[in-house]
Order: structure tokens, then sequence, then C-alpha cells
């Protein structure tokens, strides 16, 4: 095997092309292996494995510089920068992230794991190399899918005015997760149907040099390629056409399904996490409760910026929406104000977004939508400690990040009867955004009567006295558990208050509560700062009530384990119990 | 007069070719007469006076929609769509807005002011108007400068495989607030030089249909294109050539400068505000001490997203500072990822930037840049209730966008000495992202020896008992104020506190108060939700310490009087003092 000999790019530079040919396949087995007991971006590594050899071929890492978008195809990239055996051998699997990361190594220069940002990277290190008088390489490569991201496109307008070296590999594989959304793409087709000879060339219109590569799984094309673009003075496209997994048939044959894998049986493909045909979770939830909406009103409109699966569509369930749904691509800031738009017209959008993504699109929120007041309804999907675990993915910031924009509403149901309640009234009123974060729990047992346009009235679920829990969305069950420990250690039934609002408080009831509690307890699923409890705690500044403040520190978490986490911040029910007795006296 | 006779657009259909020239010039003299008295855009509504006039000749507002980018172009549209008044007679001035305003009138469908958003909020429009069967005509007008903003990019990617009505006029003068910046200006200028004709075109790439007007500021050439386009069953771009400051000479000469004005004198063009060659402010202050310090230190480089005045580079400046200055045009996101690599190749980048606008780029200084905990030094300018004051430009959002992301630095100096050693320290370290929050006091009586490298370490400015008051950056000296008048009427001093880090708490100090002191007050200049003195009150609530939170109500607030609002939120020195002295009994 060769693969057990490459400590380093400098030990492939002794290999010939037949060598790395056998090279790759190894590479592929590793990826395979490694995936199918662990998980991950599959599909899009295995499209990378001859460009990635033949960049560490070429250039001299990490002296040049190779900067991966997203980073979730960088696997090949680690397995020649001395980590392999993250991809050989089980017991080291943990030993890499599933992104590029400087802590493992001196060849990943970032933490990566949002689209569209390696173009602006690489301007920066090729900035930052000119000022100090450098030569070496700069490269990003970017794949086809995020360049309909604003932050690309404002990185490919900046390189193409640059007057130095910079090289932009384009790893067209004509997918994003899903198929590709946008006009740019057309021009991708065109060029790879006039192999890269079409003068309409998005690139050059950019003021980008051009290079067509029309194999880009073939080892002596890009050789020869990157040898040619190889300390160029200006910036340059390098456009490969690859193959989205390549070499794994189940792989090639649905590309979106392997994007990112859970563990699978190599030989059939099929997933070692079984699941029935009623499973249920908040993606089933949203689609089913879309789609017969959508059916009773034309003007219903479900809004993704490239990730559909997130309220579960499916490729199947889009064409059943035909023109009541639209993929933007990876485009967040353009489906908030194009769904701002389509409230004003009349419709009723709404866009699902996971957490860490919504925080893409900060200022269309509050410019495009906020000011307008327009009606658009917003699920905010795994904004939860519970979320992703990957330091770029992470749910638990956007209490903060949406909660203090002014006009917005931000409801956090506790379950399914609270989310489909919210939902229903999100879409039929027309005198607010309302983003909503969807809760954890799915079950149903109750019927929710809540007047939702009556803003900020909170609901009391226990009266009690002297310890008061307002326990948000998600954590609602928390807060509910800490009371009943709390009841059977003391004997004092707490008052336990579901508060639904984050964005605005109850003063009616925080100010009634004065007259017979002395402790009011927040507890939250996401930081503090910034968030939801301490809108209570200023409230209660001035006055005889004490306050105790349960989430998360201020912290960029990484791969953590929940139960940990939690634990850490004094985030279980036991905790919550005993500091809320210990402060009540 | 024949636009004293105009109250709606269909008052124009009536007239001739002849007739509308001599418009014309009647609309330059109305921009001409109400800017040289209130200020506003002049050059930029200069250059739209004819293309207006021709979109509302052919079109048929309000059914057929109008969106104006930025919409600081718009002056023309109000003036024809029943707002002539407000450019005519000064007793009327205040009756306009000088953006897009809904409340104003049924031809303005949003309220926008910052920069490239037209195209997604048209792509909505259109979209909505699709689901309910309509057949009117949605028309987004865009300027060439905001071209290169990402939501642009991302809104011309989406229309171009759109597949209804949606035309795209791209008002090309060359020019953005300052030049124009980026790859793609390159293309526009063979467009125009090929009169359209290359085959290189960033429209037709983005899969766009593509129609040139060699002369935008000629009604006929004007009206025949949009004849030609009007009714489109594809989406299309109509790309006009315009003259910025058209018709008054100033303006034509000097575009950057006369981009916006404060009152002029109409025959001269000089300013009415008298300025003297010290003038200083932090313009003025922060460009002095970048050219010293860029002179020192070659790696030093200074960033704006196309506002380089805001640290004071004209552009006898930004020639002088040579490679050490980049303006990436209007791309805020790219500034900061670029930033944000720039440090991590070795070099100090200084990003200067409007408190309104770095909400444009939340995900990239998140992502991009603190995740990866790189030394970038984020000036954030106009952050205050003193700063601009129209809905869309408020600079009180700052704190809360900011001051909840994990690893950024975030500090508020109180004038200019706190300012100049905050700037140094940050530009010299290289341990964290750094932003700065630009005060308003210029005075500079004293010499800074704090160690800033000590996070999180508040200064007490005043040692007393009972009372201690914590304020913030450029609320600094009302707090100072406030003191004084508690001294003055209790006979308590209270202790004093400059705070410094406003993203995060000094434990120590904190606790220390406890043991003599009642109440603990926070005074700071932004929105009180999500901010500064929430965490103060979060640390003291399950403490005896009694907290009050000075600083703004969550709102959009509009062309407000400063006093007024500070008096409605209780933040003059007086009203803060009172409420203090009532809380500490």
């Amino acid at each position: 095997m060769y693969i057990e000999k490459i400590n380093s790019p400098e030990d492939l530079k002794n290999l010939g092309t037949k060598e790395m040919e056998v090279l790759s396949q190894e590479i592929r087995n590793a990826l395979i292996f490694r995936l199918s007991k662990h998980g991950g971006h599959l599909a899009p590594n295995l499209g990378m494995v001859e460009a990635t050899i033949a960049l560490h071929y070429v250039f001299n890492s990490p002296v040049d510089k190779i900067v991966f978008d997203v980073s979730h195809q960088c696997y090949v990239h680690k397995m020649l920068t001395g980590r392999k055996d993250a991809y050989l051998k089980e017991e080291c699997f943990e030993d890499v992230s599933g992104y590029s990361n400087p802590d493992e190594s001196e060849h990943d220069f970032f933490t990566i794991g949002h689209t569209s940002t390696s173009v602006s990277l690489a301007c920066g290190l090729a900035r930052a190399r000119d000022l100090k008088g450098g030569n070496e390489n700069i490269i990003a490569v970017i794949g086809d899918g995020s360049l309909s991201g604003g932050e690309a496109l404002e990185g490919l307008d900046f390189a193409g005015e640059a007057n130095s070296n910079l090289i932009i590999v384009v790893n067209d594989n004509d997918m994003s997760i899903a198929e590709n959304h946008g006009g740019l793409y057309k021009n991708l087709k065109m060029l790879r149907e006039s192999r890269g000879a079409s003068e309409c060339n998005i690139f050059k219109a950019m003021g980008l040099d051009y290079l067509f590569v029309e194999d880009g799984n073939n080892l002596s094309q890009l050789i020869s390629a990157f040898e040619k673009v190889k300390d160029s003075k200006k910036p340059v496209v390098v456009h490969i056409v690859t193959q989205k997994g390549k070499g794994y048939i189940p792989a090639q044959e649905n590309r979106e399904l392997w994007h990112w894998c859970m563990p699978f049986d190599e030989k059939t493909g099929r997933s070692l996490l079984e699941t029935s045909d009623d499973y249920e979770d908040y993606g089933t939830i949203t689609r089913d409760y879309l789609l017969e909406k959508m059916a009773k009103d034309k003007t219903v409109c479900a809004i993704t910026s490239a990730t559909p699966a997130v309220f579960g569509f499916s490729e199947d369930i889009r064409k059943q929406a035909g023109k009541q749904f639209v993929d933007v691509g990876i485009a967040e800031e353009h489906a908030v104000a194009m769904a701002s738009a389509m409230a004003k017209g009349g419709a009723k959008p709404f866009y699902g977004v996971y957490s860490s993504f919504v925080q893409r699109t900060y200022d269309q929120i509050s410019q495009d939508l906020c000011i307008n007041n327009n009606a658009v309804t917003i699920a905010v999907f795994a904004a939860s400690v519970y979320g992703m675990n990957d330091i770029t993915h992470l749910g638990i910031y956007d209490i903060p990040m949406l909660s203090n924009i002014p006009n917005l509403v931000y409801i956090a149901p506790t379950n399914k009867s609270d989310y489909l309640a919210v939902l229903d009234w999100a879409m039929e009123q027309t005198q607010h955004p309302v983003a909503i974060r969807v809760p954890l729990d799915t079950s149903d047992n109750e019927q929710v009567k809540k007047d939702f346009s009556v803003l900020n009235k909170y609901e009391v679920t226990q009266n009690g006295k002297d310890i008061a829990i307002i326990a948000l969305g998600s954590f609602y069950s928390v807060g509910k558990k800490a009371a009943e420990i709390i009841e059977k250690t003391t004997g004092i039934t707490p008052t336990l208050i579901n508060p639904y609002y984050i964005t605005g408080i109850d003063k009616e009831l925080l100010e009634s509560l004065k007259a017979d509690h002395k402790t009011v307890v927040t507890i939250e699923d996401g930081i503090l700062d910034g968030g939801f409890g301490e809108k209570i705690s200023r409230f209660y500044g001035n006055s005889e009530v004490k306050t105790l403040n349960f989430g998360l520190k201020k912290e960029f978490l990484d791969r953590y384990n929940v139960d940990d986490v939690l634990k850490a911040n004094h985030l279980t029910p036991k905790q919550i119990a005993e500091d809320t007795i210990k402060l009540n006296g």
C-alpha cells in the first residue's frame, strides 16, 4: 500500500502517475472504510480524490497554502498531510474533525464549516503575502454549489481586480447538497459543454483568467493544469469537472442522499440506523403541515436555502409542491429578502433554516424584513445544545442573534401541539415577521388554545409560590423536572411558566409574581449572554425578587458530549433544583 | 411649469418627449433647490432624472411595481408620485424621508437604505404575483455600485433561473460612493465600450436576458428600451449608462464628494457648514493614526467596504497608503473574511465600518473571524444614538449583535486618549479579534496606562459607596454627570466605573462592590435588550445588590430628535440620578 507511506505531501512527489492512481483507489477504500463506520461527507470527498493528490503533487504545502471551501471535502487532504491513520484505523477515527482544523496540522489554515468563504480567505492570505513580500502560491478550492453564496461572489469579484498570485480551483460536480439552483449554473453547463470555450463565462466576466479541465478525476489532466497556473502572477480560475461520489456505486447513483451519510453497510449502501416508515421528527411534521396548507392555499410557499431536507422536502415532495416550493441555493440573504417581498406581495412565505445558518442573513432579517414588518414565517431548526455539535455548526447562538432585532416575534414552542399551533398562527397572521424556534419534543398530547396574536403573554402551567420557574421552549421539560425535584425536596410547589415569547417579556405576569415569589429562575437552551434570561434579570433588578439564569456559557464548543456540557453549565434538573433551593433559602 | 401639474404618474403619460425634457430640467432645479438647503443624496438623483421619468411613462405604477435599490436615488420617483411639494416648497421638506417609504405612498413598497437588496425584493414580488396569478411588471432599479454586494449577486443568480416577468434596470454611472472596486466593473466597462455587444457579459453569465442603453439620460432611448421589455415573460437586464451628478457642474466634476451633501451654496457648490483645517473627528484621528502606523510597519493594512471617508481616507490619502489600503467595494462579508486571513498570514488588518453596516457581516465575524481567533481590528463608527438617524441607518444595535459572539473582544473607549490606546493595543496584539466602539468625545487630556491584554478588567475612576455607576464608552460622561448630581443631591459619593470591555464582565470587581454598595447602575448608548447592562443584572440577580440598566428601548427609531429620545428613555444625567436615588432609598 502506498498510503501507509504517505506522512506528508513530500512523500507524494516521488510517485508516478500510475502509482498515484493506485493511491487514489486506496484513498477511496479508506474513505468508505471510515465513513461506513463513522458517517460523514462521503460523496464530496470521493469526487475530490485525484484533484487533492494533484494539488499536493504540484504545490508545496504548507508554504503554498490551500484553503478548502466548507472544508467537508478536505478528508483526502487530511490523509495526505500526516493524518491518514484517522481513515485507516478505527481507534484513530476521533483524531480528526470533519473540517479543516489548524489545531490538527500546519497544512490547515482555518477552521471552516460554512460555505462560500474560501475565495475571500485566500484573498486575505494573498494580500498578507504581498504586504510581506512573499511569493508562495495561494489556492482556494471551491465547489460549484458554494458559488451561489454572496460571500463567494463578493470574493470572486474582488479577486478579479487583484493583481497577484491567486489560484481558484472550482470543483464542478454539478451538485450542491441537492441539485444546484441559480442562473450561473446554466453558465457552468455551457462551459462544460463547450469544454471551457464559451465566451460567456462568469469567471471571465468577474475579471478572472480561466482554465478548463474536462476530467477532474484524471490525474494527468489535473497535474498539467496545476503546473500551468503555478506561480501565476494573476488570479486564475481552474474549472475542473469532477464526479461527486466517484468510485462508490450507491453514491454515484444518488448523490444528494450520499452528500452526507450516517454509518452504512459497505456492500449494500444501506444505513445501519433503522428508521421505520412512521418515523416522525420536525422535518416530517413540518412537511406534512406545509403540504396540507399548500393544498388549501395557493399563496403558501416554502423556501429553503439549499437544505430542503431540514423540513422534509425530499425530491418527490419538492415535485409535488411545484411552484409553491423554492430552493434559492446557498443564498440565505436572498432567501430572507425574497420572503419579505413575497409577504408584501400577498403570499404566505415559510423559510426553514438551520440555526447555524440563519446567522448568515442578519442584515436582511433586520432591514429587508423587520423594518418592513412583513409577515414571513421563519422556522429555526436545530437551535439547541442537542443540535449539530461541530464548532462551525452550533445551534446555540440564535437567541441573542434574533431576539434583539426590533419587530421580530421569536417564539419557542415546547412540543408538537405547541409547534403546530404557533406555525398555523404565524402563517395566517399579517402583522409580524415571526420566527419559530423548533422544539425537540415531538409529543402532542394537548390542545393548544392560546391566542398568539396577544404578544408576549406567558402561560402559567402550574400555580405555586416562593419560586417561579420560567422554562423556555425545548427546555420547558427541564424546568418541569426541576420543579418536581424542588417540590419533592422542600414541599414548596414552584410556579411553572411556559413563556413562549423570546422577544418580549410579560410585564404584567412578572410584576404579579413579586407578591408571593422570592426567586425567579429562567432556563434556556442556548447561551446566556444576550439571551432570554437576562431580560428577566433586568426586569427584576430593582426589586426584592432574586433571579437565577440557567443556560450555556458564551463559548465555541466543539464535538462535545451533551451531558458533559449540561453538567458543566448546571443545566440538569437536579442541579437547577439544588441551586434554586440554595438561593431561595 | 410641468412639475406643478404632476400629481401622479398618470399626469406624465400625456406629455411628449420635448415636454418631458423640460420637466427633467424642472426636476433637476427642484433637486438642487431642496438639497442645497436640506442636504441629501444629490449626485445619484441627478443622474436618474430621465430614467425615472421614462419608467413612470412606460410602466403603470403602483400596479407595476418599481423597487429602488438603496433607494437614495428615489427622489425623482417621489416627485412623480404625488410628493413634489417636498422638493419645491421649503415648508414641505420634512414630509418625505430620504429613502423609499410605504408610509408615504402606495408607489413605495419597502423601506430600504442598505444596498444590494432590490433584485431579491423584486424576485419576491414577482413570485407572489405568480402564485396569485397576476401579470403586472416587477422592476428592480440597481446602481452599478450596489452590484458588488453579495445579496445583489445572490439575487441576480436566482433571477437568472426564474421563468417569469422581472425587469432589472442597472443604472451604471461607473461609481459607487467612491470609485467602484471589483473585477465585474471591468466587464461593465467592456459592455459600455462595446455598446453591450461583448459576449463576455456578467448578466448573461448569470442566465439573464440583456438590453443595452447607451445614453441613460436620453428619454427617447430609455422609453424605447423600457417599451421593449415591458411584459417580458423572462427576467431581463436593461443596462443604462447614466451620468452621476448630471446637470450640476460641481457634482459632475467631483462625483464622490457630491454623492451625499450637506446644505451648500447653489452658485459655488461650497458647503454652508464651515470647517476649519484643523477640524478633528474620529475620521481624521483614525486616519492620522493609521498613516503613522503604516509608515512604520509595512504589514498594516486599512480596509473599507466602500466608505473610505469613515476613517478619513480621501482620495489623496488612499494614494499615499498604496497597497496598505484596500477598498473591497460594497462587500462587507468579503471584507471581514479577507481581514481574518490577512491576520492569519501575518499582516495587521484594520477594518473601519459604520455600526449600521457591520451587521451585514455577522456570519463572517462569527465563523471566518472569531472561531479562528485571528487578530483583526474592527473600528465600529457612529455606534450611538447620536449616529445617523434614518430608520435604515441606526447605530444602536451593534452591542447585542457583536458582544454575544464568543472570542470577540469588544471595547468601548471613552475619548481620544482611550481610543488611541485601545487601537494601538489592538493592532499590535495577536491573540484576539478586537472590535472598538468609536466614541464621541474627542478630548485627550490624559495618559492611558491601562494594559488592555488583561481582558474584562474595568477601571474604577472614582471610589465611593452605596451606589456604583458603570457607564460605558460614549456614555461614560453621562454617568459622570449623573454621579455629580447624586453627590450634590444626597451627599453620597457614588463609585464611578469605566468598564471598557463590552464582551465580558469584571467578576472580581463586581463581587467586591457587594460589600458596600446597595445599587449598581449601568448606562449604555444603545438598546438594552441583549446589551451590556443585562449582563450586570444577571450577575447580581442572586444577590442583595439592586440594579438599574439605562439604555434605549428595542425599537426602530426614525428621523428622531436625540434629546427627545434620551428623555423618553430616562437617559439624561438628571433622570438617571433621580431614578437611582429613588431606588437606593
